[in-house]
């Protein structure tokens, strides 16, 4: 019976969740702006993809579930997926079904999955599609490969996980070595932990930025890390050498699907 | 079948994620030291549970799983359980069927879920059976209240999430004020997001300190909050009152539980 929960039931868990309750009313405030957009639910579609890693999605959605947001994970069909933990996960939407006008469109990483769905023509049509709608276009990780795949990075400033933020300059995009990168409606973010830093700076742009900072409260987002090597520059030549040598392949596949890419957006 | 997955499915499936695949080679300077328990796979259990916060569970798995561990997610029966994002959840192993013999034990929170635990009978037995012989005993968030109710915090210092730690001492741990605490084989960590600084200084425990540096790189946990309110001492009297004030009811249920438990263990 979990695997076959609809769309409107897996809203209404998610709504009836506790960290939703604890937010109830204090988004009332932004409610009350007369912007228009920030008066009603927004609306939120996630990628969910085989060989995902988790992380790159359960950190966003857990600062979106704190927005009242109406949340959808979206994939070809309804049929269970496994990430790369091994956990199963029941998409709560089709492309087919998913609405078609957005407030955010994301994408989370996987190294191996990203460089799947670079080529795969289904999924790329149906960022393309929402992608030119939605009104914020979003990655982490290695997410924004396909998003860049969709042609959805051209002329826009973005960045990715260290290890291949650089793949993202032949599908257009000016790379930028930073966390989280806001263009116009592209917001991008680093490598896996980043998602937590890119759902508080999406939660600020929907209800601003008292809203992103109780939820950050809330998370106890107050990160002290116990070691100094979250990126290549921290970590140094050979630790950044050990995790290269290990990803040289699917590196390597992810620049092939970006030269690709490349020729059929006439880059 | 998605919801019948074995524990020794489950295990080889995670064993099988990309994430691990990475670190396959990169682990075995450790497994060359003198330290036999390093030379071994971690046998780690952690516990899942309703309303369970997804993310307390999500980062420390994702670091653990990067440890090429034994890694099992245990509850009283393997139905699914739903978490608080409305996400159905397949445990791996049972109270009954767990492993004896843990090198972590491991408890996530989520208040409402936590406050339930605190008087659960068989959680609380399962919990003081396992963590008498664990070679650590852990928890992030609320999860420590429930190693405190089943005795196991007595005479410990420790911490968890800023809004019920207080309520530990009288569950006979002695409250610390930080991000991660580290007494004897007790560690703890904050509230949600510390999860992800607490799964890297138990890798350090399990694996040494370079390979906790690299799963940091290939996390690239390098944070950089948007905001400054991840602390109450941070988010100021305002933001705090609000949070403090729709978790009250859930608190003070907590307090009842931590008097009984101090009771309970002849404190």
């Amino acid at each position: 019976m979990m695997n076959k929960i609809t769309r409107r039931d897996w809203a209404g868990l998610a709504a009836a969740g506790t960290l939703s309750h604890l937010l109830a009313g204090l988004v009332q405030p932004a409610q009350a702006q007369p912007d228009a957009t920030a008066a009603s639910k927004p609306r939120i579609a996630m990628l969910v993809h085989p060989d995902m890693v988790m992380l790159d999605l359960i950190g966003p959605l857990t600062v979106f579930s704190l927005l009242r947001a109406e949340l959808h994970l979206v994939w070809k069909d309804r049929q269970p997926i496994v990430n790369e933990l091994g956990l199963p996960l029941t998409p709560s939407t089709s492309y087919d079904d998913c609405p078609a006008e957005l407030d955010v469109l994301f994408v989370p990483g996987g190294l191996k999955g990203s460089v799947a769905l670079m080529e795969d023509a289904q999924t790329l049509a149906f960022l393309a599609d929402r992608g030119a709608r939605a009104r914020y276009v979003t990655a982490v990780c290695t997410g924004s490969l396909v998003l860049g795949a969709a042609g959805l990075l051209k002329g826009y400033r973005a960045t990715g996980h260290w290890y291949i933020r650089d793949l993202l300059a032949p599908m257009g995009a000016t790379v930028e070595a930073k966390r989280v990168v806001v263009d116009r409606n592209r917001i991008t973010g680093g490598g896996v932990t980043a998602g937590i830093d890119f759902g508080l700076t999406v939660a600020a742009e929907l209800r601003g930025e008292e809203t992103a900072r109780l939820i950050q409260l809330v998370l106890e987002y107050d990160p002290q890390p116990p070691f100094d090597a979250g990126s290549p520059e921290r970590a140094g030549a050979k630790l950044t050498g050990d995790v290269l040598a290990r990803r040289q392949p699917l590196i390597d596949a992810a620049k092939r699907s970006a030269e690709l890419a490349k020729a059929r957006l006439s880059l």
